[in-house]
């Protein structure tokens, strides 16, 4: 879930795709390319209707209309977050699943929202004639300023424009999408059976999870008309079969040059392990209390558990000898062919990545930990944060605001400050205990920020007074807060937001070394790169993921794992089999009782070569006429280095089988109205 | 604290000493040029008499005997397990320190026993000759045979014999020592002011711990009479005075292979890092629980923060690409000689190191959960397994024994084994619990010792079945099965002892695949290196840390941090300008009551350039009279990179300077007889 999947052509001489791998701009699709290896045309209808049919949830995920009336299908973990605030401790809907019985009793998700991208517009020109001749700085400011002002003018008030870099700034774009605020939970299986097999199964094949959930999206207060919508053949696809992912990859990194992989390798990564393995510990032991302390820590749990599984192999990836002697030698030879073309520009590029990087290496943990917000985990602070700040950037003039409070953006800023989230105050004071605790240790207890906000306190009894101080829990208090401005912000004494007032100064200052000494370097440098490569390699490559729409093309296939053959699909028999009574594999009860009407030879998961990554979770797998046959979920443990190269051989995107959806619907939870309008007979 | 320091010449041209660098035995201690560097003649006597004033303590730690009655002085962290045994939840010695009233109330310490060297024997030719033309496998048997026999032949009633390799193999040697089995705690200070500073000042300078202990050895129910200890001079070194280290560093790893750091860096430190960050967490998470919980997990937390603090320094160290690329030269350098002299015989030397190093990633980490103990964590599964080995063992051949079964080493399991250590139900059930879930999630829920150990139960399930059904907390019930032998295993129906019964054939096997892959190989490998480095270098170099007795020279010295100097002492009064009253800042409350009557101006603590590493704990710092002038503790950050190499510009080690010993035992504690046997007047 939230995988990490990617592209790379480790065993090809170039970036050309002849693999089934990459993440493709719908406009920039290799059709020819598709019709040479698999004798299948697609046409440009096909396309619009496939981009229109599929939503981005802000939260991370994709998701697909699959009916006239909104209905969204999307990953159980996907809805998590939703599913787990709209939880009490009387009614865990985690745990117990949830089939409104009507559209009247679909569930208001706090916080939610999904994008459809309706147009894109390409604005390098305009961009690049910003920052021409502006030292790397200042052409950081000017760039900003630039995409700041073409999406003000370009959004409306139900279109959001986002300016969008591809090609690690090869190319911009503005992306103009349609936004639906109004999501509804409709439906969502235990958490049981879609996370089914839990942590340990996670990145894993054979799988049996039914990660599904159905949303709604509403429009004034109604079900959304939806045109373009994706009809389910619950047959399946075969094996071997061509299929799409039409999703929103997360972030890949397979651009990145040598320097840029060993600061993941060397600090990075590292640091971000050691201190969430510890996190998780802590949670862990926190959710041993009793159900309702499981159950207020749960959600993050699995999110971090998950996150953690793929920073883990991302390292592997980045420990293995081979990957960075094969990108060095790469590098060495795009290096060469810029070095014998002047006009390509890019001469220094490399060595100004490189001075980038080690800058980088110089001001990253406290960076991190001050305006990354590392030292100051939680709920609370994030609030506190983002008033104070929303507060002083709105006065601002909207070309001059830190870029995630322009005009444009200062919307989801919003949403997300007052979404009615619940806000559980011994998990705040965990999460804030253990940050101030590792900050302390990483930055050393005489670093300025530890004296500063520490002081005599320990970070216990600290974040216990700012914890029970606060009274940001309370939607109605933040909601007062950000409606009040800068003279509210000014006037409370509420403990966190004094904290983050108190920090302001010195995380902003840490922001713009940041920016200037290693975001615009780093920036222009793979400008010049990624104009070179592209000057020689031209379209035949796709640009590193970055949550934006994307299309790729594969076929339903298992692998070779220690010389014997995975097969592509499973059945809910050996579920079953697997199922112990204990979690993380226990079946619901629902289930077992099911199962004697059950047809035990439904398929349940299934695997393809498609090339996908964290933030694809939600996807839809359609064949070649445009149905949807499966549901990404997740990849295999290979799709994990996949942030770095695709290897056709053994990376593997895994789906659930629409076959085990129909049976849940109709079979298990008694769905009816849901299953008809999905057009189950 | 359990520091790791080292040695490398990473700025010289060959392994030679021209820095205060090297853990030289004492038989090859390298005067001359000490008087070379220093003007400054030690004689035999001179070592033979420090060589008989230092003890090992097998706990992983160093003292000296500082009177003519037994009394040994190391750190408070050495003998923090003692003192936590000894602990009680109405009488907690950690918090509130202790001072034996009279030698009648000094307490014993489980479990504990201390060891003198008094004689070596070079044994390499007679080892050398039991492995002649045979395959690795083969040796690696027939080496630990005549190991095994060698050390039999030699064990006397008061005497232990230890075959010990150095330089990789390329020396063997037997040591004799003679050991103290009856230790007990005559003084130790507040936890709060041994470790002042806690986790976060762990590994800094300038500093501000009183780690200091004084245990008292005794024989025959009397305290020991002791002819060689060391005076101490309370006044402490000045400035830039040649000091001594006289210790028993635990190990490094300045020898070894490209390949061998390689795996260290890929591997083992990671997943190391990983499992015990998270473990950290959930042991700080339980100990907030409340104030006995805190106490139970203390010592143990304490423990691992600072292995933490020393394995992530130890990945920084090895992701340094300049280390690296410095011992891939140095490698090539030795290969380059050594292809040139076939006689030197290593020609194949590094290519089989590397292939038993791709050997060991392959079997590593079924090997690590298993035989390894990594998936079944605590002391109650510890004793089940030395139980249930131990009886098997005891029936073999002396010589058939796997190596810690041995007569010779049998004592010191069965010291472990019957030690009345206080064991705690819950601790157990969550280092249990974790191991176990830990290990599911390293080798998948699929791996064959899953199914075997957890089947169809939960980590946690099983963990608190098997904790709460075991007898094995009580040391009555282990002395049984350790007096029963197999017969008693046999009958045995503790749930621990069937685990352990039921993993043995298991374990078994991965250790023999794990000595036959790897282990001989290596050893063989390295045997060939070392040899082929003595050829060329001599006696020049000194051997990698083995816990072995070791003497190194330095000088009180600070470096340059930052620009900026860091001075070698440190003194009272910015102790208590640190303390902010909350751990583990906090001064204890003596402390705070006896301040307007101390001299503020007394120095604290201490930093020299002497090359230590974990092991050192404990050991005395000695000036060219002989006389005590410091107590290693631990080393500046710098320190920790020192597996790998010696930094002699930054290594630092830190010691507590005797003027706060004598000011404490005098004027804070009133511990008068204590103040008088050690000659304060």
């Amino acid at each position: 879930m939230q995988k990490k999947i990617f592209i790379a052509a480790m065993a090809l001489g170039s970036f050309g795709a002849l693999a089934d791998e990459g993440m493709w701009t719908y406009d920039n699709f290799p059709k020819a390319e598709l019709a040479r290896r698999y004798g299948t045309k697609i046409d440009d209808a096909w396309l619009n209707r496939l981009q229109q049919a599929t939503v981005r949830l802000e939260t991370g995920c994709t998701g697909s209309f699959v009916s006239a009336n909104g209905l969204i299908l999307t990953n159980h973990h996907c809805a998590a977050k939703c599913i787990a605030d709209l939880s009490k401790p009387e009614l865990d809907l985690s745990a117990q699943g949830y089939l409104a019985a009507d559209r009247a009793h679909e569930l208001p998700c706090p916080g939610y929202e999904v994008s459809v991208l309706i147009g894109t517009e390409d604005i390098t020109a305009r961009i690049a004639s910003a920052v021409t001749g502006l030292n790397a700085a200042e052409a950081g400011k000017a760039r900003k300023r630039r995409r700041t002002e073409l999406e003000a003018a370009c959004e409306q008030a139900d279109i959001r424009c986002e300016s969008v870099s591809l090609y690690d700034g090869g190319q911009y774009f503005l992306y103009k999408y349609r936004r639906y605020t109004d999501l509804r939970l409709a439906f969502a299986p235990e958490d049981a059976i879609a996370a089914f097999g839990g942590d340990p199964d996670n990145f894993q094949f054979p799988r049996y999870c039914l990660d599904m959930s159905l949303l709604r999206a509403y429009e004034n207060g109604k079900p959304a008309k939806v045109v373009n919508f994706l009809p389910i053949n619950f047959d399946g696809p075969a094996a071997g079969e061509l299929v799409f992912v039409s999703g929103h990859p997360g972030s890949t990194d397979r651009q990145l040059t040598v320097a840029q992989l060993q600061f993941l390798r060397d600090v990075q990564i590292p640091n971000w392990l050691l201190r969430n393995s510890e996190l998780r510990g802590r949670l862990i032991q926190f959710g041993k209390r009793d159900e309702e302390a499981r159950r207020q820590v749960e959600n993050r749990l699995d999110g971090l558990e998950n996150s953690i599984k793929v920073r883990r192999k991302e390292l592997d990836a980045l420990l293995d000898e081979r990957l960075l002697a094969d990108k060095s030698k790469r590098e060495r030879e795009l290096q060469a062919q810029v070095a014998r073309d002047a006009k390509l520009g890019a001469t220094d590029a490399w060595k100004n990545m490189a001075a980038a990087s080690a800058q980088l290496r110089e001001i990253y943990l406290p960076y991190l930990f001050t305006e990354g917000r590392a030292g100051f985990a939680g709920d609370l602070f994030f609030f506190a944060r983002q008033l104070v700040r929303a507060a002083a950037e709105r006065d601002k003039p909207n070309t001059e605001r830190l870029r995630e409070y322009t005009d444009a953006a200062l919307k989801r800023v919003k949403v997300a400050v007052l979404a009615p989230t619940p806000v559980y105050p011994e998990v705040e004071q965990l999460l804030l205990s253990f940050s101030l605790e590792r900050m302390r240790e990483w930055l050393g207890p005489d670093a300025a920020v530890i004296k500063q906000v520490i002081g005599k306190e320990s970070p216990d009894s600290l974040a216990r007074r700012l914890v029970q101080g606060s009274r940001l829990g309370d939607v109605a208090a933040r909601r007062a807060l950000w409606e009040g401005g800068q003279a509210a912000i000014d006037a409370s004494t509420d403990p966190m937001i004094l904290l983050a007032k108190s920090l302001d100064a010195g995380s902003r200052a840490w922001r713009k070394r940041y920016e200037d000494e290693v975001e615009s370097p780093t920036t222009s440098a793979a400008e010049h790169i990624a104009r070179a490569r592209f000057a020689i390699q031209g379209a035949r490559v796709y640009p590193d993921a970055t949550f934006t729409l994307r299309l790729n093309y594969g076929k339903v296939a298992g692998w070779i794992e220690n010389g014997a053959p995975v097969e592509p699909f499973t059945t809910l028999a050996t579920a079953y089999d697997r199922a112990t009574g204990q979690a993380p594999f226990s079946m619901p009860d629902r289930w077992l009782k099911a199962k004697p009407t059950l047809d035990l030879s439904t398929r349940f998961d299934l695997s393809t070569t498609n090339d996908i990554v964290g933030g694809n979770s939600g996807s839809a797998l359609v064949n070649a006429r445009g149905e949807l046959v499966g549901l990404i979920f997740d990849g295999n443990i290979h799709s994990i280095s996949g942030g770095y190269w695709y290897d056709e051989e053994k990376n593997r995107a895994v789906a659930v089988h629409p076959a085990i959806i129909r049976l849940a619907l109709t079979r298990v939870y008694g769905a009816t109205a849901l299953a008809q309008e999905l057009g189950i007979r």
